[in-house]
């Protein structure tokens, strides 16, 4: 593996600043080779600058051209084999099968988000035909669409290496949108981040984009990233991790001169709703699931659950057996880096000194301390007591839940109203328990972005029906989505144009329609007709 | 008539807090009947709660109850015939053949959220169906759509007593998505605001929905405004006012401990630009399309244009000469409260002491202070200065405009770079000047919500293409429209429901589609087919 360890400004590769960083192991808390740069802040300065000066070129490229980079960027991500695997199974001790299915995962989102720009109705393209006679005045020829925003900067995230990092959701929509892209590499897997920066780089020469269309930096601390988000030329910010780094980047753009949007995806704690009838029906096979979900990936998705509710009785004291049972049988794994695993080990040791918080279960198998492994671990509490303690309603990162006792299913709901946002929340329930569990759901879609049944919150399908976003502070933003073919907007805005010759529009805007995309035109869906009969075709404007 | 001065807290008349003020006509610089009391900082909390506690059964609503609730509104508001005309007159100078078109816009505006809502499809429902075999998962039955936020503080415009007031835009789509509205009035139209939320009021009774999904509340100076945009159950902000004003409630929202969007529209000087070509052909008409757009209002609309540029020659001259004739002629009009008037004659005079800016022409007859009349006034200075002096870059409200000579297009693209974001920005260009023009068009994209082509900026058409919006520091968000049916877009936020029985859908997303609205699904446009053969129809889930 030849890693360079620069920052990669366009086409240029920067040593940056005068410190560097080595990568670590948590398989074995090594230091991995080469040394990585820092940029500094005129590398930032750089990146952007030659970010907006791409962005007149790349803005104006068909969504064909803009699906062939992105496809592009997949094959050139493939192409480094095993060599991607390898390096970051060792900076992120996830397991390479794991990779392996995150990497598909990977470049099928930029697949996806290829075929939506290809098709080309995201652009939500509204026209509204002159009438020149109305009385008193008349209506003017108004067109509508979307236009990217300019430059994004994104942060890479450490919990997918791979499908939320350098080539990540984040990253595939700013540059489907039409948006130049800076991103900010996670310190915990640099060389990771440099293989897919440079698959990246390749794609944007050999699809023949200016250099500017991509960069990525190095920096620890907010230094950099701190300086990213305040520059003049960022237009938008992408951002997964923790609540502190995400509000930090929020209100750094909320206090410069001219305010932008940032889509920070921090804490969700995920919340299940385990109903009576559910709990006798098939107890055994939510605690399995439980277990499961709780367990993946070490604890460490977005979509963990976090808190499991229930109403008391010997239905519940039975899934907590079956719980505890099976966590005993888990196995302590590997958790992304240093930091994580003992940040982990002292929030669960906060927990269990908090009044009232009972000890349930942990893995049988101690951690192993060298291998930076945190084990599932299990806890209860009363409603009464949960309602009164507001720091366990922190998410706890890491394979931890918290089983929380009720007394009643007013006393759910009660629960269900303290909540702070969420990515998800999950409702288990028979049929009869859904008699009575209206007002629940309804709370629940005030708290939460995604409603689940009768299933489990890990495992985010990849589709346009998807949201992945909820109420803060799951996210700083509930309206806009970071997974799914929505993810898009995050980085569009509409621009009216009035009275323009066709010739002059946008191709998504001309009368005869050349996209094929799906339009409203007077407020209705247009109908396609032949090129004889179209009205818009033969209008003059 | 027969005004109580009080805040309207749901069905509650309220004194509120100690403090009363009276309007003040411009027409004569008199106090008007009666006091109005401003509200105490517990009636904003006591207007927040009952927003919050009609939240659940108002958003409940569908969409052809709320249109009825549209309806009824503007049904209230016609019925109050010429009371409400004069009042308004009254308090704000404007004509009232001006206000009879405006109070025509503000009914056919809630008309137009009305059919939105009734016709539905506007939740933007996708569906994504279940593939049970899929391997190595199955896929689970995902369908999103959009549901209202919550309670959505207004504030009233004074420029817009009626189309931006109680029962403007922002108070109809807020309504239209199923946000209750707490509206904070305009102190120089308080009367107005009282008689159009005793309609409001009454439409809510009328169609027996829970009185909290309307209150409005009086308040000078920032504290009970700031009060609104901090209360914990606001959840988004309209606002159309100062720049000033608007960077206050954004900031106040930002800082949150759960930030809330705010929707504020600030301050526009819709530069137009005036190519050799379009100069050369109708000079004459351009200079009196100008003169009409400045001085429409007085002056006071948010796409007055308030910068003319142009390049240096013979036609430019002849336009300046055109345009001072046509300024000399018009009259002073009446301001809409004695600020507006001074700040307008301040920000004249402060112009006019610019070094480098030469006064070209005014109202030849003397504006009557005692009417708090403004008049037209055109000053003029080089390219070169202008891109030397921020502060001529800083809108002036009233019946002012600037214009800018430039001595080549390349200056012209230099200036258009330069400028701040803006709702609108013109060009006028013959099929020539286009030829050479793609460059200027593609800057101004970036620089404004909505571009015209020989037209002017003034004359907002309400339909689903316009776009009123545009980059900081026009708007708080270039994403969002407060004009036109995306307008609802600004109340709303994607829920995405997992697994969810056909029975416990919102209607949106049932199998059936018994709203008959147009949805995503798989993907593509939904087939409408017989109930026999209807897929979904069919399908277990």
């Amino acid at each position: 593996m030849n890693l360079h360890g620069k920052n990669i400004i366009g086409d240029k590769l920067v040593a940056g600043g005068e410190e560097s960083f080595r990568a670590r192991s948590p398989l074995d808390n090594q230091p991995l080779e080469p040394d990585f740069y820092h940029a500094s802040l005129a590398n930032v300065d750089e990146a952007m600058e030659l970010a907006e000066s791409a962005f007149a070129r790349f803005s104006a490229t068909s969504g064909a051209a803009r699906a062939v980079l992105l496809e592009r960027i997949g094959e050139e991500i493939i192409a480094l084999g095993d060599t991607l695997i390898e390096r970051c199974h060792a900076e992120t001790g996830l397991p390479k099968e794991r990779l392996v299915g995150e990497r598909a995962r990977t470049v099928s989102q930029l697949g996806m988000f290829a075929a939506l720009v290809r098709e080309g109705s995201w652009v939500d393209a509204r026209i509204d035909t002159a009438q020149p006679d109305r009385k008193p005045a008349p209506k003017p020829d108004l067109r509508r669409m979307l236009i990217p925003l300019g430059p994004v900067v994104v942060f890479g995230a450490s919990n997918f290496p791979l499908a939320f990092s350098v080539a990540g959701g984040d990253t595939a929509s700013a540059l489907a949108a039409g948006c130049p892209v800076v991103v900010k590499a996670h310190e915990a897997h640099p060389g990771t981040s440099e293989l897919v920066a440079m698959a990246i780089r390749a794609a944007v020469a050999a699809t023949g984009l200016p250099p500017g269309v991509f960069s990525m930096l190095h920096g620890a601390g907010p230094v950099i990233g701190t300086a990213l988000v305040k520059h003049s030329h960022t237009r938008a910010v992408g951002f997964t991790g923790s609540s502190a780094g995400g509000r930090a980047l929020f209100d750094a753009a909320a206090s410069r001169r001219e305010p932008i949007p940032v889509f920070a995806e921090m804490s969700s704690l995920n919340p299940v709703f385990i109903l009576p009838g559910a709990l006798r029906e098939r107890g055994e096979a939510i605690a399995e699931g439980l277990k499961v979900s709780v367990t993946l990936g070490v604890g460490q998705f977005c979509t963990k659950p976090g808190l499991f509710f229930g109403i008391n009785g010997k239905d519940w004291d039975l899934l907590e057996q079956s719980l505890a049972r099976l966590v005993e049988e888990s196995l302590p794994g590997t958790m992304l880096h240093f930091g994580i695993c003992e940040s982990y080990q002292k929030l669960i040791a906060h927990a269990a000194e908090t009044d009232g918080v009972d000890f349930v279960a942990k893995s049988k198998m101690h951690p192993n301390a060298a291998k930076t492994q945190g084990h599932t671990v299990i806890m209860k509490t009363s409603a009464h007591n949960f309602l009164q303690k507001a720091g366990l309603r922190e998410e706890v990162f890491g394979p931890f839940a918290l089983l929380v006792t009720s007394q009643s299913l007013a006393e759910l709901e009660t629960i269900a109203l303290s909540l702070n946002g969420q990515l998800t929340a999950t409702v288990h329930a028979s049929p009869e328990d859904f008699r009575e569990a209206a007002l629940l759901l309804k709370i629940l879609e005030r708290k939460a972005g995604r409603l689940i049944i009768n299933g489990f919150p890990t495992g985010v399908e990849v589709c346009p029906s998807m949201h992945h976003g909820g109420p803060y502070p799951a996210t700083t933003d509930a309206r806009f989505t970071s997974i799914g073919t929505a993810a898009v907007l995050r980085f569009a805005r509409p621009v009216c144009f009035q009275n323009f010759a066709n010739a002059y529009l946008p191709e998504a805007l001309r009368n005869d329609n050349p996209l094929g995309i799906r339009r409203l035109v007077n407020g209705n869906p247009e109908i396609f007709k032949s090129p004889e009969s179209d009205d818009l075709r033969n209008r003059e404007c």
